[in-house]
């Protein structure tokens, strides 16, 4: 377990996109092999067809709730369509720093939220911040693929640090994360709960990747979106909030998608320290000039308004995870531990190695969505992963006919 | 006139975030180090000043017209509210076709328009494929700053290239551009009609910046986003479209912002070759992964429906232009030339040199929010920037305003 981590390039798939034409070849060679997702390419093979049970996205079924819609249109008709703070509403980031300190028991402070358009515009502003040409980041993996390709564009290199796997599911592995570390480090990025692989990081986890990051004067991203979707016996999985101090360099990325079912609209947050302001209100204004007032209303009822959404929407993923795990463990033929967090089944099938055409298959056998493993970096080989934010009836019949083909084409 | 152009930091400002702090010490040099913008400066300063009328921004008084607020409200009660196509919605992205062949006569092709999350992301991924660290793109100057603060956001160099100016207003200087290359240029970023200057780029200029490029390999990013705030004899100023073969290497950017009142949006587009879509998307994917579908169908609407409202737009800034243009020139104590495009007067006013302190002097004392010139990179020293895309009445009172100051005030 203390074999240094290959330094792995981030992505194993080549997009295809080599530089035979003239119109590549003049495109910067980092941004020309930027990584096609792996899981758009399912997604636009199965898209069209008819009936088909789509748990291949990070998202739920459900649209977003009517009071969070009328919100936006009624700012919307209001007239709220110009130009406006470049750190996000001061309504917004009061209301955030309740939710906050709500959640976390965090000191109320509107100055370290600055509102995003996207989670992944908060993960592409701290990779910025963090991050340059010849740089690392060190992301523990399979992972979801778009911190490492942040970190490509940005110049960067992703370095994958694979999670242990076994019969307790996916733990970190310290002392690899350790030997990861090398003089062009200069960030850990931590999912957690984490996506796809539905590891929780326990406290003792957070004051270790906190010591590591301390003793080498790294920062750290941390990605809890997930952290409510937890299914272990507290409200909210483990934070670097419980352990952290104030002067610690941890830039927190989050997003409205999950829990609200906000997917679509693109909005969500950074946390930082207040002294970053002006840096992080920079890089929103030379990206895209902040994000529209209108939705940031919407986001405002949510955060205000939404507890019993949010609520509904982990029980529903709760029973979603028992349903298809339970019904898919059943058959013998998975290789599955059921996640304390997020909300994805990330399982092997038994004989089926290639899991990039075996997405594709179920798709035109089973029609099932489900996103492969290869689209997650280092140690998604061998792995499916499948979403269960989604309503009853819909995981019942994904599992029956899951089930089925498993029985009928399984142990190929 | 063929004195080699001066490679200038894209700011003469700094915004005093000295690397004095850990927090700072550890954000990459070229990100702590992107300017704040000149404009958002004194909109803070002025923002709450009662009466104010503030011509600092660029973009009108007039909220989204309803047509195009009820198209979005629609899709967002309807449940437009997951995930989306990352290049755009296909119906959106017809749309802009079919309005670019009306416009400019170019064969409609959906494939070579993809939706940004403004016109600002689509600069950031023109400049992300075209440019990297050590990279040179050349900027004519004063120009908008956010080109030059997106190049060094992507580690590369805005090198500035005055404008000449004159009797006639502003004026490209093709040796001066010519002297400018460099083995490091990478791309030149041409915006016409420009802003601030109001300069407007004649058939002439664009095919001796087409030949520059072409002879020496480089990308064009093609700023044409005031193209129907034109004041000469034709519909639109003079375009790229209209001087380029198909395998010309230029990008365009887009954005609804302008023609159809939807700054705060948040939405435009970029034109480029199919060949380079699935990096454009990528692109798209790693930083916001995607406009909100919604917000889409409210651009459909703009398109398919807007040409009266645009129409009405354009007139009134040409009306807007000659009510406040006439007024201060009639002083005899500004240095100004009614600009041909755009719908900005960009003026200097006798004995004050200091813009970014006039700026604030205007707020208290004439209660008008004027951008300073510093804000537009080299060469905007001595001037102010106004914006004349408002209503008559409160155009008429601006100008009250700022003549009474000037024969109060004007030489220092």
């Amino acid at each position: 377990m203390t074999e240094p981590a290959k330094a792995e390039p981030p992505f194993s798939a080549s997009t295809g996109l080599e530089a035979e034409d003239p119109w590549l070849e003049r495109v910067r060679d980092h941004i020309r092999t930027l990584p096609e997702s792996g899981i758009v390419e399912v997604m636009n093979y199965g898209r069209d067809r008819p009936g088909m049970i789509p748990l291949w996205a990070g998202e739920g079924d459900v649209p977003t709730p009517p009071f969070i819609c009328e919100a936006a249109a009624a700012a919307l008709h209001a007239g709220e369509t110009f130009y406006t703070w470049q750190r996000g509403l001061p309504e917004l980031r009061a209301a955030i720093a309740r939710y906050m300190t709500r959640l976390y028991g965090v000191k109320e402070d509107p100055e370290r939220y600055f509102v995003t358009g996207s989670g992944m515009q908060a993960i592409h502003i701290a990779i910025a911040m963090a991050v340059t040409s010849g740089d690392e980041v060190i992301i523990p993996s399979p992972t979801w693929p778009n911190a490492a390709a942040a970190a490509q564009k940005a110049g960067a290199r992703a370095v994958y640090v694979p999670f242990n796997y076994g019969p307790g599911g996916f733990t970190l592995d310290h002392d690899r994360l350790a030997a990861a570390v090398t003089p062009r480090t200069r960030a850990i990025f931590l999912n957690t709960p984490a996506n796809p692989t539905g590891f929780v990081a326990t406290r003792e986890d957070l004051k270790a990747v906190l010591a590591l990051a301390r003793r080498h004067g790294l920062w750290i991203i941390a990605d809890e979106i997930y952290g409510r979707f937890y299914y272990g016996d507290t409200p909210r999985a483990p934070s670097f909030h419980d352990v952290m101090e104030e002067d610690d360099h941890i830039l927190f990325v989050q997003t409205f998608s999950k829990n609200w079912a906000m997917t679509g609209w693109r909005i969500g947050w950074i946390e930082a320290s207040p002294k970053l302001g002006q840096i992080i209100e920079n890089l929103i204004q030379y990206s895209t000039s902040g994000v529209a007032a209108f939705m940031q209303r919407g986001a405002v009822a949510a955060l205000d308004l939404g507890e019993g959404f949010v609520a509904e929407q982990i029980a529903r993923a709760r029973r979603g995870r028992d349903l298809v795990g339970d019904a898919l463990l059943a058959t013998g033929k998975v290789d599955l531990v059921k996640p304390p967090g997020a909300f994805y089944l990330f399982f092997g099938i038994e004989g089926r190695k290639d899991v990039r055409s075996l997405g594709l298959t179920l798709v035109d056998e089973a029609n099932v969505g489900l996103a492969p493993g290869t689209a997650f970096g280092n140690g998604g080989e061998g792995f499916m992963r499948l979403c269960f934010a989604r309503g009853d009836a819909q995981l019942a019949e994904a599992s029956r006919r899951l089930v089925a083909w498993l029985k009928g084409h399984g142990a190929a």
